[in-house]
């Protein structure tokens, strides 16, 4: 058995209620973030919300990475939902502590998809410029 | 204290492979889920791998829905991250249960930045249309 997905779960605690305010600090900081993962990023998408917080999300082929910011409570809500085990994790969130000046990081890392091993391989979800097949 | 965030983190299984594989009944599914949580949909990015699989992630104003599927496991990871308590949550799962032919579905509900209450409502982040202000 194994598990298709890792769910890490990230709360950023006494951060700079400026930096969490500005949507565009955000999402260069969230696009940084995602290459220092070695994430591939497909889309994104990052809204500013009024009177403040932002929400952002990068869809990226590994699977997301999502923000979301109450800069009041100088609290931010990071996920990085991956699969497979090619993403340096632990290089985005100490990028992202840094930038957004956060006094402290509490993670949880979940497995999602715990599935028997079969014949067929999840990594391939990933490969891309295939032609599609039907099944 | 309170929680600034719900998030449910849900998994389907045994569901219909040939849905899981076909991203424009996944983005159809996903945005009626999130009409039916009584969401406000800000914008939307689904993509389509080869040789299969799908991900997609909607900001709403309430924060994020997004999925993941592994139609060569039958498996759909969705995530519904809510600020506030205003959401339908389980409208929106049941539906997506049904549509994804999942056979069942498991959820977990985590508190996201548990804070103590002071003197601003973090709902406020959620008001559309007004001005911008300076803190």
């Amino acid at each position: 058995r194994k598990s298709l997905g890792e769910h890490i779960l990230a709360d950023f605690l006494g951060c700079s209620s400026t930096v969490l305010r500005d949507v565009e600090q955000i999402r260069t900081f969230m696009h940084e973030a995602a290459k220092r993962a070695n994430a591939s990023i497909v889309s994104e998408e990052f809204h500013q919300f009024r009177p403040w917080g932002v929400s952002g999300a990068i869809i990226v082929k590994e699977s997301h990475l999502t923000i979301h910011t109450w800069p009041e409570y100088e609290y931010a809500a990071v996920d990085l939902f991956t699969c497979g085990d090619s993403l340096d994790i632990w290089s985005a969130m100490n990028y992202l502590k840094e930038k957004l000046e956060c006094a402290s990081m509490e993670t949880a890392d979940v497995a999602r998809g715990v599935v028997r091993l079969g014949g067929v391989d999840s990594s391939m979800r990933n490969l891309p410029g295939e032609e599609e097949e039907e099944l």
